[in-house]
């Protein structure tokens, strides 16, 4: 298909209204390229990236390399193969994805992890200490914030949702999601900050849901402490380490409640005292996982050269065609419809909708469910195309229009969606 | 060689004399079926299993296994795949050879964040709250105690070492090796578990130089808590997850201070509060490195059917033959030298250690260094023969006699070893 100038630059400019002409979209969609990185299933359109994005073919290229590296090189590979600057290198290509400098972000630990080390490490930062969380975070930033609390004696309170904003001038440590898990609503970042500033509060961001999918930046955001998971949108494979950002001017204020040696100044020097390593790097604790840290590096050579600003547009987009195309269903929904309010997902209600998911799973379509009535739909602009969209609400209206979900083997309780 | 009954039952009980005898020994000696399970680069001697494991070549097929499983099921293989269930699937595997029960051990995070979820939980088993460290054990141990001390108010002192058994009868927590990493010493568990029970303490106990050497028998020992690194003796792989070990009849009245959703009783239904899943898994935090954990539970196929007092056995053996093999040297060593007083390891020192560590190395032996003057040789009985310990020893005496060490391209500091 040849489309003159007017024409592309039409298509460019609202929603597809076709199959055809969201095939042709895609021709012309500079994200378009990218595709090719991943090792994808054929004949499956997979809308869960913002759960567990899919294998880029580089990620187990680089994993066969520490293969080797751990067979041939053994214990050699640490500095032969260059695994002990791992978690910084790879951090450091982080970075660039979070509008952060070279040496403010570490890859390490889980999410959790990362979120009990950074909020102890705030509570030194805030006025007062209580550590703040929203109604409708993500459970694990809840739980992580009344354990902390309960062993160093901090308070811990649950404020509503959006009342976060309000609670920094109380001059607490809040943990916030800059990408609701649910609703996929965007946070003001700079706006909160601002406020932290104000009010003697210190913020802990968790990035999990806007990493590699919004044009983050979090210097220009005044942001000062995050962490967010790798295998979402950077696409690093199941439970790949997280990484952790401390802005560089207060890392070397700020103590790591868990100290173990890889955040050591010297970690084989066997040193009897605890002396942290500058910046960042104080917040390591145990020993890398070089495999999985080798397969994330390789996953993020599908982010080289890419436009961020490209990323997020596309994103979006592809979410309002998946919003226009779904919306005579009618499904209410918890996510802003309104573009830059949204990050890489969208959430809609019925009370079906598990064996909804289902069966658009057995239709090469796959979404997830979370209790107790959401589907999410996730964007990830890098693998996805318009016409992926356009198909898989095509047969999400045949599901729906048959009733074919209401077949009972659709209905049975799973324990992870 | 064929030998007789008695030349065979005669060889089993001394070492052997000659390199010729060393080879015979190998011959009738019972683990020596299960090298071939492993990928060995050819001509080296790996002194090092003690540090990092070499790779079995299951490993390496689970984790293709793994990556097909990302790759062709996404999403879906946390369930269809059976991701959701390896943290305690490779735990079980990893219990037998602790002697611990099934249901006791869960595989997560590294032995750093570990040892400071255990010492949290182990303050109210204590009758007073203190953390007892020695002096001489691995830094990190102690690194961690002061941390975990620093936020909790609870107090924090380091003992000299070996005082850890007087220091139980004060009602603290002790964190203590059962193999200490540098002298390969063995402490007496049972006796320290008695001590902690007439005095009011707990003890969390540090296996990682121990656990795949040594024929532990936790449940006789009556040990509580437990942790320890995967990726030595049990070559789990660079940084592979920890494994943390809680006593069946206590988990479920100890508290994790880092709770993720992973170790949360109903991680999927997105419950506000938190609620601790039961026994040893409400000590999981995040969500788990699943190709960390194939590869583990791969490496893991090579302690199949496999007797753990013939491992320690050889373990011992092969020490006493190094020993025996380098004693004219006359260098001093810290380890015991009197059999089942040492773990798999020996430290000898020499003022030169470094350099002769790097001579040996350019001469396809690898051992490891620790500052200041410590050479590590480990004998890790699953992969290494009496005939690599004579010729390893016989390429050292070269070394020493020709003092090819005292190359300057030997001398030069390394960031690891």
């Amino acid at each position: 298909m040849t489309m003159s100038a007017s024409d592309s630059a039409a298509l460019a400019g609202r929603l597809p209204q076709s199959l055809a002409e969201a095939e042709a979209l895609d021709q012309i969609e500079p994200l378009q390229r990218v595709r090719s990185a991943f090792d994808l299933p054929p004949d499956l359109i997979y809308l869960d990236g913002h759960s567990l994005g899919p294998p880029p073919a580089a990620a187990r290229a680089r994993l066969g390399e520490a293969m080797t590296a751990w067979e041939r090189g053994l214990i050699r590979s640490w500095n032969d193969a260059g695994w002990i600057d791992l978690p910084t290198r790879v951090g450091d290509r982080i970075a660039r994805l979070l509008g952060a400098r070279e040496g403010e972000v570490l890859v390490c630990d889980s999410v959790s992890v990362n979120l009990f080390k950074l909020a102890a490490a705030a509570l030194p930062l805030a006025r007062t200490r209580v550590i703040h969380v929203e109604e409708g975070e993500f459970p694990t930033d809840a739980y992580i914030a009344a354990g902390l609390a309960e062993i160093t004696g901090a308070g811990y309170e649950q404020v509503a949702p959006e009342a976060g904003l309000d609670a920094l001038s109380r001059g607490g440590v809040l943990i916030k999601s800059v990408v609701n898990y649910r609703t996929a609503a965007i946070a003001d970042i700079a706006q909160h900050e601002a406020a932290a500033a104000a009010g003697g509060s210190a913020i802990v961001w968790d990035l999990s849901h806007a990493a590699g999918v919004l044009a983050l930046d979090l210097t220009a955001a005044g942001v000062r402490l995050a962490t967010g998971c790798t295998y979402k949108y950077l696409n690093g494979g199941p439970g790949a380490p997280a990484y952790l950002f401390v802005r560089s001017d207060i890392a070397d204020r700020l103590s790591s409640p868990i100290r173990g040696w890889f955040g050591h100044a010297a970690p084989f020097a066997f040193d009897r005292a605890y002396a942290p390593a500058p910046g960042v790097a104080r917040f390591a604790a145990g020993t890398p996982g070089i495999l999985s840290l080798a397969t994330l590096e390789g996953a993020l050579d599908v982010f080289d050269g890419v436009d961020m600003q490209q990323v997020e547009h596309k994103a979006r987009r592809l979410g309002d065609l998946w919003l226009a195309c779904t919306a005579h269903l009618g499904w209410p929904t918890a996510s802003p419809t309104g573009g830059n309010q949204r990050g890489g997902h969208v959430t809609q209600h019925h009370r079906d909708g598990y064996a909804i998911i289902q069966a658009l799973i057995a239709a090469g379509v796959i979404g997830d469910f979370r209790a107790p009535d959401g589907m999410r739909f996730g964007f990830a602009p890098l693998h996805l195309r318009y016409a992926d969209i356009w198909r898989a609400a095509g047969r999400l209206s045949v599901i729906i229009d048959s009733g074919a979900y209401r077949d009972p083997r659709y209905s049975k309780p799973a324990r992870v969606t």
